[in-house]
């Protein structure tokens, strides 16, 4: 026998991210110059919004909505655009451009990896979640009945057009579920974030533009800094995780009719209770992210049930025998993860965190 | 707007290539001891010939066969595996293990490249097709109506195991298609190689193992050192093609009742026929070709449908207006590519090809 050895040194990758009012109208040579052949991929809401604006800047190209929704993120969606893809003769030079929510960014995205063994891809994300987190990193996958996600790669776009101006036409729970994951930005990285939206609240929750773009960037500036130590989720990336172990197990028990946001909101309220209880976060920092999340209107607390939780805990990915892992704060602005904790303390802690609420009512609210 | 940056430097990744007779004793610590949850995807056929051998070597393992041939490579298959998976509670850490020839392969590294955005993966090719060339190099992917290997991806094995034993089993028909992929490697890149080819012919045929070996690893060695410079297809890897074009017409027209080995061998002889009329290969090397392949056995010219001919070669993902592009010979052992020649020409080629092997009949017999 001998050892050969086959040596790959892939090519070092930059992705732009063109972020800011009038980024799609400054950016639009960029797109229309470069590419042979477009195809667009949003769905109807979005299209129905911005199909106008949309086509004063992207000329030239073909069109696939597909409908709303995590429910057609699905197998069944993406070999629809398999098939028109290959109606229309798309080559490995054809771009697809992904126009709308984390939905149509994961599978589009998971469609420009597959398609030919890859073609590329740049995101316009049309929501606050998408801009400031799905879109970057390159992150694709479907669902399958047995989970979310279950299918996907990572696969970078060519750039990202993230324009605060979209957010317009977007419901203010949804806009509120983007909020969440601005706020994690903050609470795992970024204390100065945290400390804008906690000044800022009501511009921001008016939408006021000038805030908006201040915080979305320092958003996304977070989310790159995490990718570019750790793209494959090996170590570091964990922590984008923050209020997302708890956050999943509300989902699956209230079987996905909370917004993600809401649910990573009470996610990260119970982890931050846990970093508090396990002597690593002081009480006044769990407090003060409390008190936002109470003036946001986030519901702290959701009525789970105790024994499928653990079901749904151990379940997930990140599970290691008994020990569930979690994202803790040491303080707003910094996170550890991977810390290990018995998922019988966790039920308990669970139950004390209701108790807690009640106790410190007057200091939240 | 604010142009932000999200740098990526990928890692270097070293795939070994454990080759030559006892590789899978010599590698079955590797195997064992490394990973906690092991999947081997084999076919019905392997599986009967080798199930004893393997267990001996390769311990705690879920298995999952899927059926043989090209027809099943499709998502239908993918599906089946995704699910298998999941109700075996594979993790983002469970090894897959590809046994079995070109299909098994594509289609398993396919599936690792994509469950949980990616798990780890081995081959372990049990044809010469897939040992010396499909294995080697990252492709994965699977069938759709339309075309082959239309979706797909890039995604590296952590190793290969490539033992010459296995080949024992193959019948002589597909060692014969899996000799002309050997050749090929002679033909672009390797002129000792060929001229061992022409030398040990009736040894190899004979399937002497340590001629085999020799051949393999020269055949592998080619291909690693075209993979290193272009993982990617965007320049060199093209020349691995080389015979390729005419093969995938024949194949198409011949409704793939022919072993690809036989239709790439055709579309070599018409490429070096081709590389001799753009004078760029002197004719005694062309002779050469059509002599070694004349004595193997393989058909030299099959009878096209001209009409249908131009209509695959333009619907080539390598088509360009009404050129094609062709990988052509400046010597054995010496391959160009991107030679883009006009289609109608290539049709008189092909008549004239049919003429000047009745010319030539007495030299190459």
């Amino acid at each position: 026998m001998e050892t050969l050895s086959l040596k790959l040194k892939p090519k070092i990758k930059e992705v732009k991210i063109y972020s800011g009012t009038g980024a799609i109208k400054e950016t639009s040579d960029l797109v229309n110059n470069v590419y042979n052949k477009k195809v667009v991929i949003s769905n109807p809401t979005v299209w129905n919004n911005w199909e106008g604006y949309f086509k004063e800047y992207i000329k030239d190209f073909e069109l696939f909505l597909i409908p709303d929704g995590e429910r057609c993120k699905n197998f069944k969606t993406v070999h629809k655009i398999y098939d028109f893809l290959v109606s229309i003769g798309a080559t490995r030079k054809t771009l697809l451009i992904a126009f709308g929510g984390g939905v149509i960014g994961d599978i589009t995205g998971f469609v420009a990896s597959t398609y030919h063994r890859g073609i590329p891809i740049i995101h316009i994300p049309t929501t606050l979640l998408a801009q400031v987190d799905s879109s970057i990193g390159g992150k694709t996958g479907y669902n399958m009945r047995e989970g979310k996600n279950l299918i996907g790669s990572f696969y970078q776009p060519d750039f990202i057009i993230s324009d605060p101006l979209f957010l317009d036409t977007l419901p203010q729970k949804e806009f509120l579920s983007g909020l969440a994951e601005v706020i994690k930005a903050g609470c795992i990285r970024d204390t100065k974030l945290f400390c804008l939206i906690e000044k800022d609240l009501e511009k921001i929750i008016g939408r006021d533009k000038q805030v908006l773009s201040k915080i979305i960037m320092r958003a996304q500036k977070v989310k790159i800094n995490v990718v570019e130590k750790d793209e494959r989720e090996e170590g570091l990336r964990a922590i984008l995780n923050f209020g997302h172990t708890l956050g999943h197990a509300i989902e699956v028990q209230k079987k996905w009719k909370i917004s993600h946001g809401f649910a990573v909101a009470a996610g990260m309220a119970f982890a931050s209770f846990l970093s508090y209880k396990e002597s690593i976060l002081s009480e006044e920092e769990l407090l003060r992210v409390l008190k936002l999340f109470k003036k946001i209107g986030y519901t702290l607390k959701y009525n789970l049930d105790k024994s499928q939780l653990s079901n749904v805990l151990l379940k997930d990915k990140k599970k290691k025998d008994e020990m569930v892992e979690w994202v803790l704060l040491e303080k707003i602005g910094k996170a550890v993860f991977g810390v290990k904790i018995d998922i019988k303390n966790i039920v308990h802690r669970i139950s004390e965190f209701e108790h807690y609420l009640k106790s410190r009512k007057n200091f939240i609210s």
